[in-house]
Parts: C-alpha cells; sequence; structure tokens
C-alpha cells in the first residue's frame, strides 16, 4: 500500500485559509486534517479538539519537553505546535493528512519530512488582504497592521512552497487545492508499482 | 504574461488515448492539440490534419531536411513527428499544449524543452491491455504480439515521465488529466510573480 501524502497549508493571515479548508474537508472526507497545538486564545465559534487543541503556555512547554511535537513556533505572541505520532499513524495507514501550519513551522516540517507538499494561499491581491483584515472585526488596528507587516515578510518565504493558491473565490481556490491533491497521486513515484514486474 | 505548458502525453498502444484525449479536448477547449505528421496510413475515421497530417515517406524526409521537426522517430515501421514552429508559437501565447507522442520521441522532447510536463497513460493491467488490443479489431494477432512486447520494453521508460494516469475509466483519467493540468498552474514556478513586489 502507498503511504498517504502530507500536504502543508500556509497563508497570509486574512487570507482565507478556515474558510477554503473547510470546504476542502466536506468534499473529501477522507482526509485526515491535523489539529495543531494553541496557547492562543479560541476566536468566536471556535472549538477545542476541532479547530485547534487550546492549551496553556505550561502545559504546551510539557510537551516541547517530552519532544512530542514535529514542529513548534512562536508566532504573533503566541504558540503553535504539531503533534507527530498522530501524523505518522495515519500517514502509514494510507490516509493524506492536511496540515495548516504557518512559515516557520512549515520550512520545520520540509526540513523532517521533505516528501511533504506544500501549498501557499494568497489573496488576489494585497489590497484585498487588507481589506478582508479589516473587514472581519476581530482584530484592533494595530494588530492589523502587525499581521500586514507579517505578510510582507512572509511574502519573501513562499519561493519554497511547492504551489501558490489564489483565494480570489472559494470555490476556485477549493478546485486548485483538490486538483493538487489528485495530480500529487499521480506522480511517477507514487505510482511505479503499477508498472513494475510487467 | 505566463508562457503555456507544454505537456506530453504518451502510452501504450492501446491503453486509450485516443478516447481520453477527444475527451480532455472537449472539456478544455482552450488548449492547443498539437497534430504530428505521420507516414502511417490513416484507420478507420481518422481525419488529415485533425488526428496526424498524413504524408508520404518522401514529404516527410524532406521535412526532416529543412529541420522542421522538434522530434521524430520511426515507430513499429511508420515515422512520427512534431512541428517546432507552431509548438513555439503557441506557447509564446501563453497557450498550454498537449502533444499525443510515443516514448522516444518524448524523451527528445524533454531534452529539448525540460520545462515540458509529462504523463504516461496505462491501462490497468496488462491483461487488460491485451484484451483491448484484440477488442479493437484492427491489427493481426502478430501486429497484437509486437505491440505488447513493445509495451513491455517501454514500461522501463515510464521512470522518466513525471505522472502515471491510469485508464480503469475513462472519466477518472479525463479527470486526472485536467487534475494534473490546474496543479501544474498552481506551480510556484509559474505564480511567484503574484507575490512579488509585495
Amino acid at each position: 500500500m502507498n503511504k498517504g501524502t502530507l500536504v502543508v497549508i500556509s497563508g497570509f493571515s486574512g487570507a482565507g485559509k478556515g474558510t477554503v479548508l473547510s470546504q476542502v474537508l466536506a468534499r473529501r472526507p477522507d482526509l485526515y486534517f491535523s489539529v495543531s497545538f494553541t496557547t492562543r486564545p479560541p476566536r468566536e465559534g471556535e472549538k477545542d479538539g476541532v479547530n485547534y487543541h487550546f492549551v496553556t503556555r505550561q502545559a504546551f512547554q510539557e510537551r516541547i519537553e517530552r519532544g512530542e511535537f514535529l514542529e513548534y513556533a512562536e508566532y504573533v505572541g503566541n504558540f503553535y505546535g504539531t503533534s507527530m505520532a498522530v501524523i505518522r499513524e495515519k500517514l502509514d495507514q494510507g490516509i493524506d493528512v492536511i496540515l495548516e501550519i504557518e512559515i516557520q513551522g512549515a520550512a520545520k516540517v520540509r526540513e523532517k519530512m521533505p516528501e511533504a507538499v506544500s501549498l501557499f494561499l494568497v489573496p488576489p491581491s494585497f489590497e484585498e488582504l487588507s481589506r478582508r483584515l479589516h473587514g472581519r472585526g476581530t482584530d484592533s488596528e494595530e494588530k492589523i497592521q502587525q499581521r500586514l507587516e507579517t505578510a510582507r515578510r512572509e511574502a519573501k518565504e513562499i519561493v519554497n512552497y511547492d504551489y501558490i493558491v489564489v483565494n480570489d473565490t472559494v470555490d476556485r481556490a477549493v478546485g486548485e487545492i483538490l486538483a493538487i491533491l489528485i495530480a500529487e497521486g499521480c506522480r511517477k513515484e507514487r505510482r511505479l508499482h503499477l508498472v513494475e514486474g510487467v
């Protein structure tokens, strides 16, 4: 049996990752969405164990010390981390795993698992990103400017990703991600066994 | 403007390339299907200028001497060749080009245009391939055995392709090819201009 594919998705804060990913998962219920650990407080409507495992800084620290994380990072003042054991188990079972992760974490995953496929989700323009962050109404103006500055810095790292997905409409972004998942499953490396021993 | 993508499709004789490709083109009329030159006689229903440009061996030889071919090759006693000028013109206009070509020709295209994306279409099994070749009813038993032997030899070259598409049902094969076209358009190399100068 083929191992599953690990798909790493990053994107600017405000690029619409949440909406796009929930629709991808609705269309592909066979995918496993890796739930990260974080020390940031839940936003309106977010559920523990679904969007994130919400933990205290102390509990997070203990997991670091036990070596539980494939990667972890601090981002805009909060910690985010990914549990290694669960991901490896799913991949070994042939299940594709989606990991939503910020840019520093993605770099670490790429280092430890070079076979991972990485996607970066961008809004159609920087102006649109600013508009969306303001429209969300959850952050102060200072926080928004901080996020925009982070996005400008992060843009330079996109060159390290395999794919860039443009979120101009949710349908198009979802369609592109689903197509990338199919295409990656067709890669020669994953299918050569079909023509061996002929 | 982005240049178009050159997509090279090969497959065992009898893998169903004709049926699959005609449906891909029906779904993506914006693609340009590169029509090859050949010295083999037209099969029932094939049209000159649509399926191939059917030419005499002498006319083919003259085109070789004028240096018109991106590649040409002899295959099961007939010549097949691809005109370079038309393909470059379409790619420069940003149009994706599909090129159906046998395995030796694909190797030459890959050499001259390493940015080409290559797909190999396989039947679900070798038994199925034999069944399809017999079912087609256009070839003698000797010719069929020759084609199967060629397929066995060709299987060793599939490792040089980027993708392997399985034609178990036409719908699935068409879906995989359409997905690969979308995914290739999302590759970082083709989209970095979207995040430059941010």
